[in-house]
């Protein structure tokens, strides 16, 4: 494999290519093919991005037929039949059913471009600009974006602080006996807090790069209430969660919340094409034609792919089903390792909701020596959380229980091999 | 046609569908095709997006092996072999023989967010803040992006005054008999003038958002002559006038000046892909691995159109000559155009350079009685400029002379159209 | 008396001529006096200003005699002999005893204009740019300052989002049974809180603005040993606390502590004259000179009475244990007046330390109904805390026993009439 | 004169103590003497904050009767008698045969106080955030008047970017033939030029420190006209101009333009007593009460000896026809020495208006070298500008014809010295 030419002309800020430093180049359902051939299993699925697997042929079709048929490719926020056929689709089997009433704006493509307007939108709406965020959140890199998210390397990066946004502890932050939305209640209702009262909070359900960790029902329950109580409005960014992750379609269904707007990317084309929304409460459509924009939005390849995903996937509760039942057996696979590691002394935990699961190791050196011998052995899978402590399984939703069960395999025996050099490092220090 | 759907759910942050009330469903080449069958010829070409046209077979064909062969669709910053030949390609077509180094970042899929990478670099190389940019430029409305873009539009809509940029007058900005240029190097040598000494220097060489507005050759040529005295890194953003709009790839090439730092968009795929990238002098690649990252960084798909559009059209002269004759000639019937006006006394200008090209009305009412005629008799085409007051013509570069020449046939009738009117109104308030 | 000429030219800005509207025009020791010769004790000592009273004899002579000899009274940051007089008394009464090494930079006479300097040294010699600040703390309001104030109504009317400082939680401000350093240590230690890792720690040992919350001895030395492992700076705003307000010349000698820069000001010249010091390790006196500068920097009249100030006070432990004994004594009867509340079902708590004393009522309205009975019957005595609602005793030190007395009487006869009234109310409401 | 505790306690951002190292200690007009006796004439009078100079005897004598009667010295915002006949005094004599009609703001007693207040006055009654302001101003080095304040040494020294601002040029900074107002209008006219619609412009109607550059009447009254037009509030920072310095008590009578709020320090309590001043439009005033405030805000000695100045002072012209003839001579001589240095090539020119002069040398070092040898003859003098190259003349307004002319002689030999030396380098030169 020639990497020559990557590793010259390629900016030093590429990451992902030094974890797994092979040429990829064919990827099927949740199977990745190098270029000389070899296979692995993606338990990382584009970051979220292919809850449907690697080029899904149901989609494929769709998107081909498309192109084929020289449908319009870009056309910037012209109508298109493509769009159309969408919006009529999301409506009709996704909201509706669901109770939900929602504008949509499709800003440009991506993730952090969604967060951006959805929190202009929140300002303009209220009139307040501050936006409250939580600890480990991730909401983008773009300035506006960035505000909102925790990670000090992306912040650091920025060569400028950002503004507009205080963070406040996410669910658990504090330890078991603390309820954080008590310090939130406590600040908003306090003139002299320093947080000013702002127009949004901005949430992930699960947080994804923050370590996997799933606030509680409860908690997504109440802070709901805060935000209906002080007339804030609730963003709740589903960027990662959504379309389905947490066995759902959107990650806030569980707890019976109606977000004032939610932010949706990632895995919402079907097909790893570039494609971001917002959805928003009518009444918060307060923009003015042409005020946001962006060359790229409302990519109608996208268009097409997504509206076949729904279409496939989203009629009935069968693909919920399997997530909820796949997800449970990750689980039971990650309890059965965080005991066994326990045995020797290695504390970890379990996260987690639906196929958005994480086995979180005492540091990041562990996590990643897991990672690494996964990979070694056929398995491309990923850490997150602040050190980089938490070994994530995000694959596929649509992966078959055989290649579940194999990469799962593939973890446990990486395990098994760290707690067998974790004993005989014991036995040589106990012995010495 | 049915637009109550699209109507209904779509945001009010829609624009275009304002202008151009019909839903497309098709497009090749110059032409776009509503689901009615109508067809229209198109100046406006995804406001530079489409450079090679819609849904270009030659670039089609790529794309759809590609697909059809299970290729890597969405492989976040994965070393694969898409990305490698659109490498490859690009170094040995583009850079080499332009006697360029470069290396390039690939960042989320769009031009804000290449301009976002851009600016942090620039900061993170100087250890600088500030960025000077200049009146009427556009580079993005994310956060970061819109420090630097002039628009009030977007500017209030952000809920938020920007930080580190400062504003100084553009080439022209101050009338012909000021080089703006003296304004700029007195602030950079006065330690008082509240300008803090930047980090870079933002420009489009041609303004497109702004009004195609050209600055000139020399102009250029003495911004880079002082970025290089002062120790300030030059941007150009080649998002817009980039990808051969201007007659030659780099829009930049016509002052053979060298930027540290490029940003590329629009026309980069060549198939209207959502497709960004951030050139870099090998020095100033900074980044720390992951510092800045978005989930749809290096679209693979795109990689494919956009290596197959630089070997279809960059291997030699052909395309950029015919540009460059292409541009005359439109230039010249807006010349034409503007001698009739005056004779009515109505004063425009021509501006710009290649296929990019502009008539500047004395009002946006004006220019846009001149868009809406032209749709109707079947023609896309906008406005840009402060007030909307030029039209502009931005036609795919691979359009056929007889489509080039219907389609300003068009533009002509409106304007004698307008005329017609105007003089109507004169001699009616002469007998009043 | 005549306030026609103030009302109709003074700005609406004007607050304390609203609570107390009279004339006041001469003031001696613990007593004002009105332009018609009404005489009022006074709690208030301009809000910590007037710690050695109203027109203190012995340092007026000092500053009637400099006046007289032609003393400079303005010299920018000159050389003077005031100047040099007032550096070796502080150095050799305060600063040596108490084992303390700073240098010393007065910055413009007022207290923002010091937290302003404090802020950017601490920014100057980390490289860093957040600070920590807490909930309801209070250090100015001048727009770097005002980024560490907690109070909205002075944060909305900057018409711009402050920035650079991150507000965490002040001791007890969770409840009782939260270390509420738990969460700062957390934060400190997740590279992705989104609290960018700050510069310096900012604190009131006492805040007075924030409602006469005194925090823990224990929890300051728990702050100053985080901000040491972390290599935070810390930075003591002593401003209303501190010239022996507490009991000590500084306030935070109770915790034995030593910050790295502290802020004086209000009761530093003694005499109500504007006067400001920063005082900072020596190694971090990083200025170069001229960087920070103010036209009243260095107000020559305010050193010679804070020099008198300083040798007639603190040579000695005399009025320091006059404080603390003065202290108790208001301690005492607010307790009492507590317990009498509590009888009436109305729930009240003390607070503060030495002569920082306050007595929280359940709401603003019932302490401003205190406030303005006692100013009806001779007494000036204000309200502080995020709702208004802590009656607070900030008496000048060298009150007499019998004014202080008096005083006390008057606030006891006014809470007696609120016990009255309410029970009142209580019974015809049981009647009803 | 024993410096060294001065050296070894005071921080190392004292400045005038470096160029002056000697111990002053009395003062009387225009003269200055140390400690050890010696005598200098005073050009720099507390850098126009001495316009009656040194401890004026009429002032001292209503100073120290005031306290001596144990006036209130301090007393926040409280109504005052000293307060009230300040009002009367200043409302009688000053702004009403100037046909102006103000309220008037006490915020603390220094001039970025007032800068904050007025910035913060012009948000709130316009609702916009920007304030236009201009290359080589100076209005303070708090976080928020910074933004105001074009040099880079405070800029820098900030530690954050300053925001809220825009900086346009200054009258004459584009050269005698760019009226630097086109591009103000042009800006104002463009929805897309980048500079924020301002809230206000604020301007020195001749900058201080920006190197005693006077604007022109006619630039002047064109820029009270644009904000006219526009809806934008004219602020005029007098600080350093106004209080009779420029020949008027405000500075911008000459011009006959009435500025929507004016800020007041430096000589306005005409004793070198730290004390500041807000005047608005009564139409402004939309400050709630307590909305912005300050310890030592409406400093009650400063009422006194402002009072007593505006009495002495400006109930007739004679003070004025004193400094407008001072002025003329200082400029004759300036001009006189002007040309003898033209002689010799060195390029030089003289600026300013009324008692604010300034000779401005090709660079720094010149300057600097003529301010050291002056201050060795007798003479305290400073210099200002960009790079500290223009020799400044700022004496008190009070100055008796002698000693003007004292320190002119001192000023007239050091340029002489400079000749000399000038010459001789040239002959070497020339010989070698």
């Amino acid at each position: 494999m020639n990497t020559h030419t990557l590793e010259r002309l390629e900016s030093e800020v590429r990451t992902y290519s030094r974890s797994f430093p092979v040429v990829f180049n064919r990827a099927k359902g949740a199977k990745l093919y190098t270029e000389s051939g070899t296979e692995y299993i993606d338990f990382l699925a584009g970051a979220g991005t292919l809850n449907y697997g690697h080029n899904n042929p149901r989609l494929k079709k769709a998107l081909v037929d498309y192109i084929m048929d020289d449908g319009i490719t870009h056309g910037l926020d012209f109508f298109t039949k493509a769009k159309r056929e969408f919006l009529e689709t999301f409506e009709s089997i996704i909201l509706q059913p669901r109770g939900l009433e929602y504008k949509v704006q499709f800003p440009g493509p991506t993730g952090t471009n969604a967060v951006e307007a959805a929190l202009r939108l929140a300002r303009k709406a209220t009139g307040r600009t501050n936006i409250i965020t939580f600890t480990n959140g991730f909401h983008g890199v773009t300035m506006g974006a960035l505000a909102t998210t925790g990670n000090s390397k992306f912040r650091e990066a920025a060569g400028l602080p950002t503004q507009g946004s205080s963070f406040l502890p996410y669910d658990g932050y504090m330890g078991e006996d603390v309820d954080t939305l008590d310090y939130m209640e406590k600040v908003l209702n306090d003139a002299s807090s320093g947080i000013d009262f702002p127009a949004a909070v901005i949430v992930e359900t699960v947080q994804g790069e923050g370590g996997i960790t799933a606030s509680s029902i409860k908690w997504l329950q109440r802070l709901e209430k805060i935000c209906r109580a002080h007339e804030i409005l609730l963003i709740v960014d589903d960027i990662q969660a959504g379309c389905g992750r947490t066995g759902k379609f959107f990650s806030f269904e569980h707890a019976g919340i109606k977000p004032d707007i939610v932010t949706c990317s990632k895995s919402l084309s079907g097909y790893g094409l570039p494609f971001a929304m917002v959805l928003m409460r009518p009444e918060l459509d307060q923009w003015k034609p042409g005020q946001y924009n962006g060359t790229f939005r409302g990519h109608n390849l996208a268009f097409v792919t997504a509206a076949a995903a729904i279409r496939e996937y989203w009629q009935d509760d069968a693909l919920a089903n399997e997530i909820t039942r796949k997800g449970m057996l990750v689980e039971q696979r990650f309890k059965k390792l965080s005991h066994l590691l326990a045995e020797v002394g290695i504390k970890t935990s379990t996260r987690g909701r639906g196929l958005m699961r994480g086995l979180a190791f005492p540091n990041g050196e562990m996590a990643d020596s897991i990672t690494s011998e996964c990979f070694e052995n056929g398995l491309v899978i990923e850490t997150s959380g602040p050190e980089g402590e938490v070994v994530k399984c995000l694959c596929p939703l649509t992966i078959t229980e055989e290649e579940l069960t194999q990469g799962l395999d593939i973890v446990s025996r990486a395990v098994e091999k760290l707690i067998a050099q974790h004993s005989t490092e014991h036995k040589m220090a106990a012995n010495a």
